[in-house]
Formats: C-alpha cells, sequence, structure tokens
C-alpha cells in the first residue's frame, strides 16, 4: 500500500504534528503551581545558578537532544531550506522518542552562514542535553560539527555523517560475512562524497586499513591530479584513505569493486553499471529518498547482497539504527564526546545483533528493541 | 505544607524533569517508518519546500511555541544565566501544556548581547509556532521584542511585559470595583520600571487616560529632573504617561496612593508605608518569589484589597493567567502579531471571569478552565 505523493502530503496534514509535549507532573493544585512555578521555582533557579552542574539531574537538559538543521542538503534532496528541513527533522525527533526514550524536538534555521550557525546553536546549547546536527552540507558540515564539539560541553553529533558510517560499516561487517570475502585487499567504490561519504571512508578505514577505497564525486574519481578538490576531499588523499593513483569515472571505478556504497543521488547507476563489479559483489544504495540503484536492478546486474536506507526493501541500512542508541548511551553516561572508539564499537555491536547473516538479513530490524540498548552500551 | 529550598531542590532532582515529548504517531511498523521518516517524508520535505506557507499544517509549528530567557530578570532573582532562567522556562512550558493545549520548550541562551539574541531567535524561528520571551532585562527587552516582531511572522510576545501588564489591569478593574473607586483622578504608585512596569504604565493609561501614574525606580520618582533616566523611562515622560513635575523617594510617592503595584524587588514596603495611603488602598505586591510586602502587612497598614504573585495567597496575579490564552488564541487563529486592542479585551475578558468581585477574590484562579478560552477569545 505505497502511498503516493499527495496522500503523504495529505497524511501530514491529517496529523499536524508527529510529537507533541507532555507533562511529567501534575499541575491541577495549587501546591503543584507553588512548587514547580512561583514561589517554588525561585528555589530550584537559584541553586542552578549557583550550582550550574546539577542542571542534568533537576531539568529538562536530563534526557533532551536538540534535532538541528540548516535545510543545505535535506536527505538526496539539496539544498530546499527549513520548511524542506522540519518534516525529517520531526521524523527523527519522533524516532529518538520511539526508540530512543528521549525527548528529541526539531529546530531548523534560517541562515546557512558557518559562523551565524556556530553562534547560534552555542546560543541555544545550555538548556539541552545533546545536539544532533542533521542535513548539512559539506564541507561545512565539518567545521560546524568540529567547532561545535570544542565549544560545547554537550555531545554533539552529525549524524549524516557518523550515523551513518556506523550503519554502513555494520552492515558491511556482515554483508562481507555473507559473500565470503575478506576485507584486506578488498576493493570498495564510493559514490557521493560529501558528510557520508567522508565519514564512511574514516571509519571503514580505521575498522580495516587494509580496504581499499575508490572515493567518486559528480567528477569522477577523487584522484591527486584533479585540481578542483576541496580541502576535505585533498585531506582524503594526504591522509592515504583512498586510491588516488588514478581518475576516471564512476564506471572505471566499479570495475572490479567488490563493494558499490552510494551516499550521493537517484538513479545514478543501471544493471548494465553493476554488472562490472567482481563476482558476489555488495551494492548498498543509501540515497534517500530514492536509491542509487533499486535492489532488483542491482541483482540483475550480479549483486549478491543489496541494501537501501528505505523502510520498504530488506536491509535498511538507516542511522535510525544508530541515533537513539548513540544519544541515550551519552545521555545515560554523561558522555560529552563521541569518540572513534565509540563509534567502531556502537558498528561491531550492531553487526553483532544479526546471529546469523544472509544476504536479505545484513542489518538488524529497525524496530528491534535489542538495538538501542546494543548501541548505547558502545558509547562510553 | 511549605517546603523549603533544600526540600524545593530535591523535589525537583526527583522529577528531574517535568514535561518531555511523546509521540502522536504510532511507530511501530515498517509502514509507519516508511511514511513519517524514509521514504514518504521526503514528499512531505518537498511540498514544504515549495509551499513554506503549508508548514503549520503539516508540523510542530502548528500548535509549538519557544519560551526563551536570556536569564538577565530571572523572576525577582535578577541576573543569574541561563542554568538559573531553565527552571522558570521549563515550569512556563509545563504551564503552556497544562493550561494551554500548547507544546512549549524550554530555551536559555548563553548570549546577553542584544544583536546576538535576536540573530538567534531570527535564526531559529522557522519551526516554531510562537516565541514567549521570557526574564531578560529591561531596556534591552524592549529593543530585542521590537526587533524581533519586525523580523518575524509568528507572534512573538515578552511575556514578563504583556502577561503581566494584561493580568494586573484585569485585576485592577476588579479591585477598583471592590473598593468603590473611580479610575478617573486615581493615584497609582509602581515601583519598578522595567518591562513589567514599563507594559502596566502603558497598558493602564491606554485603559483608563484620566489616571495618575507615578513611576518610582531604584533611584526615586522618575521625574523630569533626573538626569540618569534611559530612553525608556525619558520616554514615559515624553508621552506623558506618568506624574514627573515633582520628585522624591517611594514613600513620597505612596503618600495618598490609591494603589501600589510592585513589579520591583523582595521586602522593599512596611505596614507604615502602606498606612501613607489613601484609604481603602490596593496593594498589588507582585515581586516573585518574595514580594514587596505580604499580604497580612500590607492589611495592617490599611490595604483594603491585596494580591501577590504567588501560587500560596488568595489573588494571584500572574501571567501564568494570560500567556496560554494568548499564545492559544494567536495560535488557533493564525495571528502573527498580539496588538494592545487584543490586550485591553483579553484584560476585560479576564476581569468578566469573575462575576462578583471581592477583596480576596478579584481575579479567577489559575485553575479556572474559562480563563484560557476566555483570553484566546480576545485575541484576534
Amino acid at each position: 500500500m505505497k502511498k503516493n505523493p499527495k496522500q503523504i502530503v495529505d497524511a501530514f496534514k491529517k496529523t499536524g504534528a508527529r510529537i507533541e509535549t507532555r507533562s511529567r507532573v501534575k499541575m491541577n493544585t495549587k501546591e503543584a503551581f507553588a512548587l514547580y512555578y512561583t514561589p517554588g521555582v525561585g528555589a530550584a533557579s537559584m541553586h542552578l545558578a549557583k550550582n550550574p552542574k546539577d542542571t542534568r539531574a533537576m531539568s529538562v537538559k536530563k534526557n533532551s537532544v536538540a534535532v538541528i538543521s540548516d535545510g543545505s542538503a535535506v536527505l538526496g534532496l539539496g539544498n530546499i531550506g527549513p520548511y524542506g528541513a522540519l518534516p525529517v527533522m520531526e521524523g527523527k525527533a519522533l524516532i529518538f522518542r520511539e526508540l530512543g526514550g528521549i525527548d528529541a524536538w526539531p529546530i531548523v534555521l534560517n541562515t546557512q552562514n558557518v559562523d551565524e550557525i556556530v553562534k547560534t546553536i552555542t546560543a541555544i546549547a545550555p538548556g539541552w542535553g545533546g545536539i544532533n546536527l542533521e542535513d548539512f552540507k559539506a564541507p561545512e558540515c565539518f567545521e560546524i560539527e568540529r567547532r561545535l564539539i570544542e565549544a560545547l560541553d554537550i555531545p554533539v553529533m552529525h549524524d549524516d555523517q557518523h550515523g551513518t558510517a556506523i550503519v554502513v560499516l555494520a552492515g558491511l561487517i556482515n554483508a562481507m560475512q555473507v559473500v565470503g570475502k575478506k576485507w584486506n585487499g578488498s576493493w570498495i567504490t564510493i559514490a557521493g562524497v560529501g558528510a557520508a561519504g567522508v565519514a564512511i571512508i574514516r571509519l571503514l578505514k580505521r575498522y580495516a586499513p587494509g580496504v581499499n577505497i575508490i572515493a567518486v564525486d559528480r567528477e569522477g574519481i577523487i584522484w591527486d591530479a584533479r585540481k578542483d578538490l576541496n580541502s576535505t576531499k585533498r585531506k582524503l588523499i594526504e591522509d592515504k584513505l583512498i586510491f588516488a593513483e588514478e581518475g576516471g569515472d564512476l564506471k572505471t571505478a566499479l570495475i572490479e569493486s567488490d563493494v558499490f556504497i552510494g551516499v550521493s543521488g537517484p538513479n545514478l547507476l543501471t544493471a548494465d553499471d553493476i554488472a562490472l563489479m567482481a563476482d558476489k559483489s555488495i551494492v548498498f544504495a543509501l540515497s534517500n529518498p530514492v536509491p542509487e540503484i533499486l535492489p532488483e536492478e542491482a541483482r540483475k546486474g550480479g549483486a549478491a547482497v543489496t541494501a537501501t536506507g528505505r523502510s520498504d526493501f530488506a536491509n535498511q541500512i538507516n542511522n535510525a539504527l544508530v541515533f537513539p542508541g548513540v544519544f541515550r548511551g551519552a545521555l545515560d553516561k554523561g558522555v560529552t564526546r563521541i569518540t572513534d572508539e565509540s563509534k567502531l564499537r556502537a558498528a561491531k555491536a550492531l553487526a553483532a545483533l544479526v546471529i546469523k547473516p544472509t544476504a536479505t538479513k545484513i542489518i538488524p530490524d529497525i524496530l528491534d528493541k535489542r538495538v538501542v540498548k546494543a548501541v548505547a552500551a558502545a558509547i562510553r
């Protein structure tokens, strides 16, 4: 029962909002007002003015996450601004609540200036337990996240980068097992070298330094001779994270590749392209909502394992498997920085939840209750 | 059963947070994920990117209010910063939910710079249905509110100003009836010429141009010869809203005054001071949490009607009677500016809910279910 766009818009209009607030205390007596409002609240305020470290224990800061976007890179839809971003942020807030038991609220920004974004988020940070950055475009997203992590004493994570990297690594650990290939010496082609692509490259190489990665953007393979590379892409070469000795287009990259990971845009590939890959190829077509290639088409081209980011195909490689658990763990343990070690542990923990991986089951189900606990336990 | 400060802090620690989020849709099936997250959300996002005016109909913007403070003038406690402000903002969010059915969330700022505050709130505005400013100090609060009203297409109200002014006018309409005095020619002394004081003066004079108001700040009566007046106080004189021909201290002002309205600080007056006032005096000691004078003490000095802002005395003149209804009305009717006419209507509607005012009943109870409806109906 797939809905067409008009039916979806109508469903959203019917709901109005997907999340709301709820009181955790009853306010039906004068005594409650006298305690939680005036005069009682004055004592709580004076206490926190003198002991700001108690803020988490005594307020919404204990369990809250702001889901923030500037709308510059929404899903695979591009720069569609704050109003276009809001349904996605609200959807994430809903998932934070439903899967993570976290009080998240969507905040969309009407600026796309890096300095203004950093200042704005820094200014509103004191009342939040964590900041989930979402759908900020590259390369600005890297600077925004870095500066906020430095400025704030609460966990900050750009989910397009790290949530995606963690869930991709988790899925790939199991997919490689299904096809019986070794990481060491394998070749991975990644299409899309934005927020997600860069973070995936860095985490995969940290997990398996012996794997070979070819990174492809709109202009083709990222390699040494290219003069148009931004500093982030250039740094991938400098850090020896990608194979950068030869150029070419995406098809060139795919030849004999064992794995394709798409974090780029819709309808990039055909079955013929997949046929260029090595035997028993793995195809993660993660562009949302429309993948780089539909799973059925990829299998026609010889793919042994396929995955998308969507809920309506097998093997949903989606950040929703990661971000509720990451922030659940961070909030519960007072963790202020999500380290690379935590990310690797989280990916391995996610992968391990699938006891016997198969071509149609490389990753836990998004509704699997064990997921949040396993990821949260990995954050420390 | 009054609680001491330690007991209050312990109660806040036990609760952790007083509000949380709740889902308005179930997320327990793949179909729900496919509709409200990916791929479905993509259609909603594209629709809003092209039709931003539909954002209210399709998102949290429909029913949400950000309760924002910079912590520069928290209750009567002063400039205690964002962490000190948070319990108050959270308490207001709780009251928005409980009384107004509004999804409000507290946001506290770690800047007190006017430009940064205006930029920050403008930047985060797109996803909210309204902005409730709270506990910003004067005179900065006037510029902050004015600039935000100009910049944004959603209702913005600094509640310390307008919520207070509306509820004070409502209470005073009934109190004047109780003591049988006419507004025209009566004298009102207002102590505290910050956010609340200025707004009260403006609204009272708009309601009854023939009333005489003496405004008193820490340095004494605001009058023409004073060289230390900021532009806001100077403008009260220029606009002929206050009696400014003679100076003096608070006691001088109180002599033969019919009404005292305190929006200043704790323990300012004694019974002897109240005895200086005219017969059948009205004393609104609204400093929170500790009033300018306790009701019992004011009655010893001859006050016929007393009121405070607190929940634990009769006649609670508190903004909580106003802000839920103002925003309920604005959200329901798509009102983007809270006009002076709306404020007057709201005050009269509030006053009219008390059918037969008495010395201990000049204002509806904060738990009276009719309050929000009456105030909301006045906003148009």
